[in-house]
């Protein structure tokens, strides 16, 4: 049965989905969720999808899973990879997927929100500053932990890679740029080179269309 | 072995874990982390404690653990309690510590930081606004799921509930009354009533003397 993801091109957490779907060769389709017109913020939603009102969603027949991690996680029960070779490395790999969910993509998330998908009026300054400065303190937690690995945990790809790349990839502004952080840089190269990878637009429908 | 958890009082990331031992009746001790004069941000801490930078550490012989809901998981992995009875209360369990970690207590943790101590000429006023009204999506979301329940997830107290829990006993003031969400009222009651249950600053050394 083809595995249904809720979802929409825009948001990274999203996206950390759909890329274990595609890097895992999973019969799957998106179905489109309109964001930014409120979707995931009425009463329909959270009563019948979901009441975190959040994307993304999968829908696997009868059950419904939210929370990229988890998804992430339910995705290698499934097919034995991407979930580490021993419990320590899954473990490994789960600190690093609740990591990232604090404070890296939770953070560029909203940066990047705050940055290109608000009225240019309506956006806070000092927030911007005050997120966009305390997320250097990530990006330098990840790029000193890469300098000497390929990646994030173990000897290959695994989930905690394609969770801590969530927002890496878009081309939209939010203070992150690639070349201030080389083994950051090297390693979304390295992903981007592996079987299955594909750019969040390539994977997702958009709600904006692309910028000129 | 007594198990050492690092930690401080004022965290409540590390309160979740400090509740999840005290909770379990484990062997456990406190180690007090510095925190307010740096200790975590300092190179001999990122080299042989944290990369990350954070608490709560657990240490149990050559094991290292960090970030709080991986230290829950390893623990009810030992005694068998606190982590679902069933696949589908695991993964819920593991669905409520995300979107905790994402929306409740990374915003509530800062926001309590903002307002309560740092210096207050550099508290920034539009991120403690912006941040406070935020969070009251988070508290909308918990105080609706809790209104036909006792419990986050299944019949009784897992680590759900020792996670969304880490911020909300704090008297610091941070934007959060629980006369205004009562069901997480009633919860948080329930869940003080529990066996084991102890506040922040009973179970942790802490950094700054109380309020007056």
């Amino acid at each position: 049965m083809t595995l249904k993801l809720h979802c929409f091109g825009e948001s990274g957490h999203s996206y950390k989905a759909a890329l274990a779907l595609s890097m895992q060769r999973l019969d799957w389709e998106p179905v489109f969720i309109d964001f930014f017109s409120g979707e995931t913020r009425g009463e329909e939603y959270r009563r019948d999808v979901n009441e975190m009102g959040e994307a993304p969603v999968l829908v696997d027949g009868d059950i419904h899973l939210t929370q990229s991690a988890v998804i992430q996680q339910y995705l290698s029960e499934k097919t034995g990879n991407l979930g580490g070779e021993t419990p320590e490395e899954s473990r490994e790999i789960l600190r690093w997927q609740f990591w990232d969910n604090h404070k890296l993509s939770s953070q560029a998330g909203m940066l990047r929100f705050l940055m290109n998908f608000l009225p240019e009026k309506k956006r806070p300054a000092e927030v911007i500053d005050f997120t966009r400065n305390r997320l250097k303190g990530a990006y330098q937690v990840l790029d000193a932990h890469l300098e000497p690995r390929d990646w994030i945990v173990g000897t290959g790809v695994t989930n905690a890679d394609l969770t801590c790349c969530g927002y890496l990839y878009y081309p939209e502004p939010f203070g992150f740029d690639r070349t201030d952080w080389p083994h950051i840089d090297a390693w979304l190269t390295r992903l981007s080179e592996q079987p299955g990878w594909a750019s969040p637009y390539d994977l997702m429908p958009r709600a904006f269309p692309p910028a000129q």
